[in-house]
Order: C-alpha cells, then sequence, then structure tokens
C-alpha cells in the first residue's frame, strides 16, 4: 500500500543510514556523505514520481554544491567556520578552507537545536557588527530584522490564498456531483444562479440554468428514473474523484497522505524529512484535498490545510537566507504557519496560535508568538477577502444562541465529556490496530481500490439522506444551530408551532444515527490515509450528533416534566429553556479533545463566533472530562500515537519522565558492550582515523586528551570529521594516511620528516553537553527537551564513560512502558 | 520614604546574606543559617509592623521547627533524603537521619529549578508507587492528582471575591466624596436610590435619601457656597483616602506598595522575597487599593489586583504540602495566579491568559496553561455573580462600533502606534529617573507629605470638570463610546441633529486636554509607589485621549474635505465614515503597548467585546509600531526597567544575549584571583572544611577527587553544608572537629583511634552543571534560562576550572551594556 510504501522507504532509509540491527547511536553511513545535503528539501519529492529511491541523488560529489559558497558570501567568510556552532573565530584553523556540507543534515536525522541556534545568532552578531561600518550594511541589517515579518506577510498571503482557492475548488466539485451549470461548466450551483436574472430569492437555488445530471440526460428531473441517474451519477464522480486523488498521491507525493499533522509535530521538534514539506507535496496535497473533500467521504481539510501552509512557509523560507540556512529558525516559521493553518481552517487566528502552541509545536518563543498570530490574522484576511463562503464572516460555525444555560446542565455537559474522552480513547486503538493490521496483512496492497470500495459504499449510503450527503461542515454547522425564529433549518421545523410535540425532531434525529456508524468506518480506514485528510471534522462531527441528539433528549424531558425538581425554578411550562444547539457544540468539543487531547484550544475555537463567558464553562467542563477521561485509557492522543507507529523520534515535551532510572542506565556502552569508540587529541592517523569510523556506525565521536585519562575535549560529528579528511586528501596537500590527526589549538612537534598533520580543531563541538552518570533521567529528559540536544555525554568524576542520544532515551521508555524498543527507527 | 526604606531594607538583608564589597557567588551567613526556613513565606511581614528586622526572627533553633518532620510523615520518610534533588534513596548514607532545614532557600536568593522540580517528580513517583498498594494511598494519589485544579478553583473563587469586594467598595468610598446616604451610610449612592421607589427612571440619581455634602451641612444643593462646600468636602475625602491609604502601607506592610508586577515577575524567576506574598501584603493591599482608587488619583488597579491574586495563591498554596513544600509548583500556581488578576481586572480570561504568558511568567508548562485558564475562568465568574458594575456583562469597556474602518485609516492608526511607542519610551525614562531620584535627594524622605500634596492637587484640579472627575476606567469607557443614537455620552452630544457642526464635541474633547498632564504627573510620581497603583489604566487613559483627539480631527477633516482624494469612494458628504472611539481603543492599546511592550494579550484584552476580525487589525498594527518605535529608545518595559532599577537577578528570557563572549569570560574566579575554593570527597576534616565556609561567603563548593586532578564529583551547598555539621556535632556522637568529611560512597579505611567519619554524600548534588569553558556565552545563557539554573560550574578537558552564577551572568551583561555591575544586588 502507499502507506506502507512510504514507510518501507521510510525504513529503507534508516537501514542505509544507521541500520536497525544494532541498537546503538548511529547515523550516517560512509557513502551517504556523498550525498550534497544542499538544504534543499525538495530533493526526494523531485525524484519521487521517478525511482523513489535515494540512492540516485548520491553520485553529485559534494564539491558541486554551490550551496555554501553562497552562504559564506552573503552573511561574510570571516566567520564560515563559526557554523560549528560554538567555537569563535580565533579557535578554528586558519589553513582550514570552509568545508561545503559542513554542518548540514543526513535525511531522517534530529537536528541540533542549540548549534543551530548559536549558528543563528553569530549570524546576527556579525551582521549587527557590520552594520556600524557602512549604510549598505546598515540597510541590510534592518532588512534582516524585518525577514522575518515579510516573511510572515507572505505566508499569510499564500496560505490565505490557497485555501480560499481549495475552499472554492471543493465547493464546484462538491456541486458538480449533483449537476452542471450550462452557461459555464466552471460554475458552482450557487455562481451559477446568481448570474441567472430570472430567478427570485425564495427560488434561488432552481435556476434554469443550473441542471442535474438527471435533466441534462433524460430530460426530466421527476420520477424514479431520474433518482436512479442522479443516483448513479453521484457515485461515479465520487468514485473519479477519489481515484483521482488516490493516483496522483500515489504517483507523486506520497507524502501527501494522512493528515500530515505527526509528521509536522515530529520535523517541529527537530526531525528532518526531505521533501515533506517541499513544492511537490504542497501541489498534489493541494489538488487531492479538492479532490478528497468533493468524493464526498467523512473526512476534513483541517488537517490537511495545517500541512499546505507548512509546506508553504517551508517553500518561501527559500526566499530569505536567514531561513533557508537555519534549520532552528524555519522551524520557528513553521511554527507559525501551522497557527496559520488552522487560522484559515476555523477563521479563527487566536485558536490558530493557540493550537500551534498546545497541540503542533516544539519550541515556540514569544517572538514566534507574536509573528504567528501577526500571520494568522493576514491568512484570515486573505480568505476573507476571497470569501468563499458567500458571507463575509469567514467563520465555518457561526452560531449566536439566544438562550443562558443552567448549571443543572452542567451534568449532562460533564457526560458528553465523558462520552467524548470514551469516544476519544476508542477511536485512538481502533485506529491504530486497523493501521498495525494494515501494514502486517495483505490488507494494505490494494490501496486504490480499498479506496474506490469505501468512497462507492459512502456515496451508496449517503445519498439517499440529505443530512448524510452534506458535508461534515456543512452538518456540523445545522447541528450547531439554535433554531430561533429566524433559523430556516429543517432540524428547527417544529418551531414555528410552538407547541408541536417535537416528534418532527425526534425523528429528524434520529436518521443521523446512521450517519456515526459511516465516520467511525471512515476514519478508522482513512487516517492516517491514502490520501489527504484530517480528523478534525469527522471527530466534531460524531460528538456534535451525540450531543445533539441528548440536547433534543434533554428538552423533550424538559417539556414534558418541567415540573420535576431539576428542572423548576428555571424552566416554566412551554418554554424552551434547553440549547440543543449548545450541547451539540459541546459534543463536538468533547469528541475532538478525546482524539487530539487539546483544551484550551479547542475551547477557543469553538467560542470565537459569540465571545460570552457563560458558554466557555461548559466547553471547558467537557472538554476537561474529555481530556482526563481518554488520558485514564491512555496518555497519548491520536498525534503521538500516530508518531510512535511511525516510530519517530519525539520526545514528548508534555509528559514528564516518571521513572528513577539514571543516566548510568540509560547510556551506552552498557557494562557488557565494549569500550566507547573514541578518539584522542593527538596521536592518531588519518588512517586510524578512518578505520574506526568505517568500522562503526556512530553519528559521533567524543575527543579525549588520551585514552588513559579519558578527559572529555570535544566531540567531532561523524559526517564532518568524513567531509573534511575527504576534503583534505583532495585540496591539501601532504595529507596521506600517516599524517597525523590533532585536535589540540597547536600542532605538536613532529618529527622533520613527518607529513604535515592535519589539523581538526575547527569541525570539533569544544562545548559538548554532559551529565554525570548519577544524574537522574528526569532532569536528562528535562534538559533534552528544552535544549533540544541530540546527544549528551556522560562522565564520572570527571573522565568521560558513555554517551546518551534521543533515541536511547526513547528506546529507554518503551522499554518501560514494555514496548518494542526497536520500534524508534530514527536518531 | 517608604520605598527606600524598604529598599534599604532589601539592601540590609542582601548585606548580611552575602555583601556587595565582594563581588564573589556567596549568600547565606554563618549565622543566618539558624533561621528556621519553615517555607512561611510570611514570617518578613509578621514582623513587619513591628520592627523589620530580620535578625529578630534568628534566634529559633532549626530543631524547633516541626515543618520538616510533618514533610516527611506526609509524603513517607523512606526518600527523606531525596530532597537533595538528585541521589536516589540508594545513594543516601543511610545513618544520616533527615534534618529540618536541608533543601531550603534563605530569603533573597535564588531557587534551583532542576532541583525543585526533580524534588516534586520523586515526591510523584513516590505516591504513585505507594497507590498500588493500598486503597488509601490510591485515594492519595488521586486527591494529589486533583489538589491542583482544587487549588485553582479556590484561588479563582477568592481572587474573584476579593476582586468584586474591592470594586463594591472603591464605588462606595468614591461616592463617599460627593455624598451620604441617608438610610444608611454604607451604601453607595446607585444601591441608595435603588431603595428608594420615588424616583423615576430618569431620575434615579437624584433621589431624596442621597444628599450631597452640601445638602446635608447648608441644607441646600444650589449656589456658590453649596458648591464650595462639595468642592471643600471632595477635597477632604481625597486626602483622607490618601493619607489612610499611604499610613496602613507605611505601617503595616511596605510591600503593598507600586503595582507589584515587577517584583512578582522575579518572584516567578525564581527569586525568593519572603512575605511579598503573606497574609499582610494581602490585607493591607486590598484596604489600601480600595483608598487609593476611591481618592481620585489617576491610578489603575489592574497591576494591583494581579498582586491581590498572587497573595491569594500564595496564602491558599499552604493548604497542600505539594504546592506549599516545593518553590517550582508554587510558582506554578503564582502564574496562573497572575493570569486571575488580569482576568478580574478587565473579564478577559484568554486575555489574562495570555498576560500571565506574554508578560509576567517564566516557566509556563503546558499544565499551567491549561491550569491558569480554568483559574482565569473560575475568578470571572465569580466576580460575574457578585456583579459590581451591576450589569451582567462583567466587562469593564463594553463597545460596539456601528461602521468598519477603511483601509486609508491605517496611517492615523499607525501614528497612534508611533506615539504610544514615543509616549511609552519618554514615560520610561521620565520614570526611572524620577524614582532614582528620589532615592538619591532629600525629595523621598517625606513620603506622606508628598502623597497628601499630590492627592490635594489632583483633587483642586479634578473637581471643576467632569471628565477629570470621573475614574480612569470610567474616562476611558466614555472615550470608546462609538456614539451610535443609542447612546447617551456627553461627547455624542452632536449626533442628534446629524449635521451640527461638530464644535460641540471638538470643545469638549480639548477640556480633555488638560487631562493628560494630570496623568502624567501623577504615574511618574506614583509608579511604583508609596500605596497600590497600576498604570494599566494611567497609560490606557492618556492613549485614549490622544486617540479620540485623532479621531475627532479625523472625523472633522472627513466631514469638511470629503471630497480629498485619501476620502474619496468611502466617505459620502454628510456621512459618518469615522469612528472616534475606535481611534481612542487604539490609542490606548498603543501607549499601554509602549509602556509596556505587550501585543498580543493586548489586542485580546481590547477585542474581547467585540470579536470582529477586523478590529483586531488597527490594533494590532498600532501595538506591533508602538512597540517598535518604543524598542528603538531602549528594550526595556517599564517593569524590566524597575526590576532592573531594583537590583534584581532576573534574567530576561525574552532577550537574546547577544555578545560573542565565552564561558571562561565570565566565570569566577578570575585569571588575578585566587584559586576557586573546592573540597576533596575525602581527606579534609570537619575543622578544615568549617574554616574554609567561614572563611569565605560563596554559597556552595564543588567537591573535587584530589586538589591535584581537580576531577569534579559534586556540588555542596553552603547552606547545606552548615546545618548538616552543625546537626552532626549535636546529635551523631563522636563528630568532633578532626573527624574526617566523607563525600564518597564508602568510607576509606582509618586507623582504629581516629574518630568516626562524618559522611555527606547524601547532601551532595551528584550531578552538577557543567559547561567547557569554550562555551560561547549565549548557550550558557540559554541553558540558564531554560533549566532555571542558579549555577554552573566551568571545566577543561575535564578538569575544574571556576564556576558562573546567575549574578555573575548579569554583571557581564550590565557591564556590557556600560551599566555598574554592582547593581545586581542578589543573587
Amino acid at each position: 500500500t502507499m502507506f506502507q510504501f512510504v514507510n518501507l522507504h521510510l525504513k529503507r532509509a534508516a537501514d542505509r543510514f544507521g541500520g536497525m540491527e544494532n541498537p546503538e547511536y548511529r547515523t550516517g553511513s560512509f557513502e551517504a556523505l556523498h550525498h550534497p545535503s544542499d538544504d534543499d528539501d525538495d530533493e526526494m519529492v523531485d525524484i519521487a514520481g521517478a525511482t523513489l529511491d535515494f540512492s540516485s541523488t548520491d553520485d553529485v560529489p559534494p564539491l558541486s554544491s554551490g550551496a555554501y559558497d553562497e552562504y559564506s558570501s552573503c552573511s561574510g567568510s570571516s566567520r564560515a567556520a563559526g557554523m560549528n556552532g560554538n567555537g569563535p573565530g580565533n579557535l578554528v584553523d586558519p589553513l582550514e578552507d570552509p568545508v561545503p556540507g559542513l554542518g548540514t543534515y543526513e535525511d531522517f536525522n534530529t537536528i541540533d537545536w542549540v548549534r543551530e541556534k548559536s549558528k543563528d545568532r553569530d549570524r546576527h552578531r556579525e551582521i549587527t557588527n557590520k552594520s556600524r561600518q557602512s549604510t549598505v550594511a546598515l540597510l541590510h541589517s534592518v532588512s534582516d530584522a524585518f525577514s522575518g515579518w515579510l516573511l510572515m506577510l507572505l505566508v499569510g498571503l499564500m496560505s490565505g490564498a490557497l485555501a480560499g482557492g481549495i475552499d472554492i475548488a471543493a465547493h464546484w466539485l462538491t456541486d458538480m456531483k449533483d449537476g452542471v451549470c450550462l452557461i459555464g461548466f466552471w460554475f458552482n450551483h450557487e455562481h451559477c444562479c446568481w448570474t441567472s436574472n430570472e430567478t427570485t430569492f425564495q427560488e434561488r437555488d432552481r435556476c434554469p440554468q443550473w441542471q442535474s445530471w438527471a435533466e441534462l440526460i433524460t430530460g426530466t428531473s421527476e420520477g424514479a428514473f431520474a433518482y436512479i441517474v442522479n443516483y448513479v451519477m453521484y457515485i461515479f464522480w465520487a468514485l473519479l474523484f477519489s481515484f483521482l486523488a488516490v493516483i496522483l498521491v500515489r504517483a507523486f507525493a506520497p507524502y501527501a497522505c494522512g493528515s500530515g499533522i505527526p509528521e509536522i509535530k515530529t520535523i517541529l521538534s527537530g526531525f528532518i524529512i526531505r521533501g515533506y514539506l517541499g513544492k511537490w507535496t504542497l501541489i498534489i496535497k493541494t489538488i487531492t484535498l479538492v479532490l478528497a473533500v468533493s468524493s464526498g467521504l467523512s473526512l476534513g481539510k483541517e488537517g490537511p490545510l495545517v500541512h499546505v501552509a507548512c509546506c508553504c512557509a517551508n517553500i518561501l523560507c527559500h526566499l530569505f537566507t536567514k531561513y533557508r540556512k537555519n534549520e532552528a529558525k524555519r522551524r520557528e516559521v513553521l511554527s507559525a504557519a501551522a497557527a496559520v493553518g488552522v487560522s484559515v481552517a476555523f477563521g479563527a487566528p487566536i485558536g490558530g496560535v493557540l493550537f500551534s502552541l498546545e497541540e503542533v509545536s516544539y519550541y515556540f518563543p514569544l517572538k514566534t508568538l507574536w509573528r504567528s498570530f501577526f500571520a494568522a490574522l493576514v491568512a484570515a484576511f486573505t480568505l476573507r477577502s476571497i470569501n468563499p463562503f458567500g458571507n463575509s464572516r469567514l467563520v465555518l460555525f457561526y452560531v449566536e444562541f439566544h438562550a443562558p444555560w443552567h448549571l443543572v446542565e452542567l451534568g449532562p455537559f460533564i457526560l458528553l465529556g465523558i462520552f467524548g474522552g470514551l469516544w476519544g480513547a476508542l477511536f485512538i486503538r481502533a485506529n491504530i490496530a486497523w493501521c498495525r493490521r494494515r501494514k502486517s496483512t495483505r490488507l494494505g496492497h490494494y490501496p486504490v481500490i480499498e479506496v474506490l470500495v469505501v468512497a462507492a459504499l459512502t456515496a451508496v449510503i449517503a445519498y439517499p439522506n440529505s443530512y448524510t450527503r452534506m458535508s461534515g461542515a456543512e452538518l456540523i454547522s445545522e447541528l450547531f444551530n439554535d433554531c430561533s425564529l429566524l433559523d430556516s433549518s429543517q432540524l428547527c421545523g417544529y418551531k414555528q408551532p410552538i407547541d408541536y410535540p417535537y416528534w418532527c425532531e425526534c425523528k429528524q434525529t434520529l436518521c443521523l444515527i446512521r450517519k456515526p456508524v459511516c465516520p467511525i468506518r471512515n476514519h478508522s480506514v482513512y487516517y492516517p490515509s491514502r490520501f489527504p485528510s484530517g480528523l478534525f471534522i469527522p471527530s466534531m462531527a460524531v460528538g456534535a450528533i451525540a450531543g445533539r441528539l441528548l440536547g433534543v433528549g434533554m428538552e423533550q424531558l424538559a417539556y414534558y416534566n418541567h415540573d420535576w425538581f431539576i428542572f423548576k425554578g428555571w424552566c416554566s411550562p412551554g418554554a424552551d429553556c434547553i440549547t440543543p444547539g449548545l450541547y451539540a457544540m459541546v459534543g463536538a468539543a468533547a469528541c475532538l479533545g478525546g482524539v487530539t487531547r487539546m483544551t484550551v484550544s479547542l475551547v477557543v475555537h469553538h467560542v470565537r463566533a459569540d465571545w460570552r463567558l457563560e458558554y466557555i464553562v461548559p466547553l471547558m467542563a467537557a472538554t476537561m472530562t474529555s481530556k482526563w477521561v481518554a488520558d485514564a485509557f491512555g496518555r497519548e492522543g491520536i498525534y503521538e500515537a500516530h508518531i510512535r507507529l511511525n516510530g519517530y523520534p519525539f520526545l514528548e515535551p508534555k509528559e514528564e519522565f516518571e521513572h528513577s532510572s539514571l543516566a548510568v542506565d540509560v547510556m551506552r556502552p552498557r557494562r557488557s558492550d565494549p569500550a566507547l569508540a573514541v578518539l584522542t587529541q593527538e596521536g592518531m592517523t588519518v588512517g586510524e582515523v578512518e578505520a574506526l569510523v568505517e568500522s562503526t556506525h556512530y553519528s559521533g565521536f567524543p575527543v579525549v586528551v588520551s585514552q588513559e585519562s579519558q578527559r572529555l575535549v570535544g566531540f567531532v560529528l561523524r559526517r564532518d570529521l568524513l567531509i573534511s579528511i575527504d576534503n583534505a586528501r583532495k585540496r591539501q596537500e601532504g595529507v596521506v594516511s600517516a599524517s597525523q590527526v590533532v585536535f589540540t589549538e597547536h600542532a605538536p612537534a613532529q618529527a622533520a620528516e613527518a607529513p604535515p598533520p592535519l589539523r581538526l580543531r575547527g569541525i570539533m563541538d569544544l562545548s559538548p553537553f554532559t551529565v554525570t552518570d548519577h544524574t537522574p533521567m528526569d532532569i536528562t529528559v528535562d534538559i533534552f527537551r528544552k535544549l533540544g540536544l541530540r546527544q549528551c555525554l556522560v562522565t564520572h568524576n570527571g573522565r568521560l564513560l558513555g554517551i546518551i542520544t534521543k533515541k536511547d532515551i526513547l528506546k529507554h521508555m518503551a522499554q518501560i512502558a514494555n514496548r518494542d524498543p526497536d520500534s524508534i527507527l530514527f536518531n
């Protein structure tokens, strides 16, 4: 299957770059270093359509990439060696020219946040220092300072425009399933009838220009045959759209599948998945999102919009050196883009910012908070001026309730919270079990057929009932409805004659029960799925239906039993004291909360329309209950569960490390393992170093004073070491296998006939992080999380003892939780 | 003066606990260790009324405090030595009994976040492990898990109730300046007339039960004499209230002065100021806040409400062992309390949470986000049910604008932003200069007279004009007014006859110009001041006036020149295209932003009432401009400026460290200093250790393997060391000056006649943080900030070289900025 296919590739990549059989800290094989790593995240996708093989780019020699020269010419070459993150200029060997590829990362590796941020500070410092010298440099400094805001503006504009386009296109294609506009097939139903002058306001949906398929084919819109023609056409279009979507994803951008949020979370935490946010992913995701939404499956476009916004941000980052060249800075922009995605999906800029803060982001400084708010605003404004919903409200679910709620109703609200929590826990379990099954059995071998079968089934079931036929978002709007006198919803049909015995609503709501069966099927199957889809809308739909049902139940109860003691005093006979729309909203929030474990941002999402304090309380009560209930069954939200399923190296920032292990229990080498592979700061030859590197697969090597003392000097990354030696052999005269490798500041005295030493102090990290062997793991995990470390060295009484990597920590955690420690695939 | 008085005491305390003449890392004098440190933050305030001398509690012997026993009986004594933060149980010497005072802090010291959090995790782990054994323990575990929420509920209820009480009392006292209610003096004007049945709705303000002072004294409310009597009584009451306020603060709670936000920021960053959040501060602050607001000075109660909420939280923390005993956990609660304070001040729960996140908090995990939101909601709800404003809106400034704004208006909005930024920069400079002056000259010696003079002047100026007489908040509401047909504000008098030539508004607004002169005087003088006051309302008032003026100017311009090209197309003749109320709101946000440098939370504050996207844009534009303009004149907001003025050890989390120094440049000892004072893990006697401790003033000592190798083993805090030795001498037999002090796991072999060794491994921090000497300071500062460190050891090639404390970093930063490094008073 497509998913398995991608996963297989990830695994293959991991095998090539590290391997599974050896549980040690290691990444990056020798030959992989010839990979140019020109920081272009598109590279994998550029070849995705062709072979999807990583090796196809391996034959590009490292020097052919001009990226590094560009960087050094831009930010000045005087501190080029400062790319190593921590050594100031004077510690760098002056003989050493800047070497391309130094300071970059392999695919499927974790970045070093400290190094990246330090790099950016160096760059900033240099620009500031230069700005005092000339006006041009001053202007450069000012433009550098504002480039972040400019980038945010562009991200907002682009995401807003794309979201608007997606909305319009999805609307058009959805209408296409029903019929076609005779004036031009590119008009949707509403637009088609706008241009018609012949219709009255009441009849605006029935203009002669718009013809259903039955009318077009059989000439009549009445009768069983016409119904069947419409039915068949509906199914045909649904199948066509889903087929196109799955084929496009399969052929051009396998990364465009699923909602993308688990991967974005992982990327934001510092992982590198090249091409995941590239231009092909963006194009294919945008197109297939439209197709998927139009096909009528119970899918949301909210999660994917986050992915789309992040793709935009990543692509726009290439316009600014500051962001193109720095993985940490780019992740700040991506955090803001996640906020933008939610902002355009729900029309809630503040909700988006809180979503990014609460759910997606890993490193979220205050600067990013301001910028994401700005970008979210710009995007919401852009979307508003495109005006896809035809009203100027921009908000998807605009509701106003006419009645307040009573304290007694907190009971049902908390019940809804419990339902939401149970639903969330159940959904996550079912979803993960299904995904595992699909991975391990033959079920996953026929992705196209699977999609088509489900699409056909959904279309067959959905067409006859108007509630199942409408899109998830429309259904939710309908359910949130307040049923005041102005509303035209069919759900509120009993309102005009106020004593109408509520039967009608009952019947209508009961038909909806069929619907929950459908989303469960669909999103268990489709998330993460063969094509872009989110789970926001389906989860909310389930919750909204449950909430509405409970609300109607309560309403009836209050109507017939207004003398019960719980209703006494606030519910007079015949009055309308329960608002089922509010129940639907609370239920939607509870279910979404149970699945994603968000709280505050959820509440803010829902409340934006009607900013009254009293409606926050039910939402808060329900989401908190939902979170607690769901947490009792398992601490992970759906995104974390998928991250774990895919084996990404993600260190959950919310959860505390609860066990009393010490660093010495987690570090490598273990007691039975061979001693730690270290380099000495002098005395080793190039040949010895190469032999050591080739015989191991570790991603880096500590440098010590001597094998006897084991006193730590620094840390060298495998990739940097290999690139430097390779480069020196090619470009520096006299470097042979017998040359001494020197990490000290001053080269030691040598015999006259000896070859000149290779000085590598410049590539050594002079400030590796260390903890003592007695450091409790809770503190160590805290350090890893807060500083964004990739590895940390362990010492005992000043002697180097071992190393802990992020992967070691995750494996240790998996072991404690009785999970397979080898499920963590990447470092 | 009172302020200087307090500051003097802080300085005296610092001198006693560390001293200024020695720039080294040191705190805690020997005799101060007898201080019981029973974690009761009230202790300083309990004695504040009496002597304000720290030494008065010094004679309490450490063993008389039962706090520790209570702790160990509560959380189980098996891991009591785990209080040292990092050693698991088996590393603790089993001979050692728990010693009271271990793991606590001196006043005016910085806490160790890592140790505190680790302590809490240990506690939590133990409860979790126990919960598997018995039902009682399980219940304890559950109640422990929910105690945080319960505490939040209590904080919300208490703060909301207090805020309601303050509102009601201030309302009553403000009316008292005008007259008295004959039914009962405890009724305010409005309430007095509610009970009267004789008045019509229109005349509800003029009921016979309410008598102005002139009516009561002279029997008539007309004529010059009555006016003078009212005038004099007004001034009398204003003077009386301010006199009472300043006397109360002076006598009982010197910490109750000022807005308190700078100190709360410092406390949240990990500093300890005992009594600052104690019960006396709470009581006095509440009372004097009412008096200060009622006295008619241009002061806000918003900042002080944050202080009040934090006092509530701190006091309520004493109910829960989890929070009473852990400084880090308590600070989480205080962060939430800051959100509560703003929530009740402005009726904006989300604004409050963002304020706490953006402006006040240092460590704000997601858990705290949820809890602060909950507490803020509860508080807002409580306040609403008290209903101090007499409407159910709860919001201070409830506005609805009837007209949208045009893109052209962004120009004036940005102008307002520039004004706000300039005003903010100017205000901060003037305020700091004034405070410095008051500290250094005779000006500060007569606090009571100063307050009375300003109060009298304000009253004299304010009485004749109805706009200057109303409180700041009322004035702002008036200025925000939209002037739609329903409004009754005098500012909108020109509305009914639509072509009324706008003169009236002009005249009325011009009278307001007098007002800005007044706030400038007042809050330059009064912040931080002799009695509780905030700067939210005064800053907003200045901005609102400027905004309204500009708005009216624009309105006139548009009215008379609607054919200008900038007005063409959107402003038809005679129409009402400019909303001066919106300008006032934008101006208020800009000025407050310039002073405090907030952005997002400000925008959210203002927008809550009318949640329409279009009004966010002007606010955003103005606050961002204001921040940029103000930042160009100085990066610090008013709170940071005051923190610096007072010399608190606060490491700004928002600002990047911009310089290229290395750890070796900042660490102590400097090249010329004597070598670092270290302990060796064995071989030193009790007498030698005591001599070393007494001859230095360092707050802690590294433990090394031997003087020759300088290989680091651990770190011992001075306080813990002294308490342990003291305790061992008293309670452990055979410990004399010649006893060996042993930090190793196993005691070394000794001669048979030697006294038994004193084993102190239990109090040693086995995982001290280290950086290498080559670590750039930007990374080091990042580590300090993110992990909340107190000190960090510096190594070179595995040998101990020196130490960096928070104070060293702050001094280094001050030096770089050409400020006096000795301005940092505390460690």
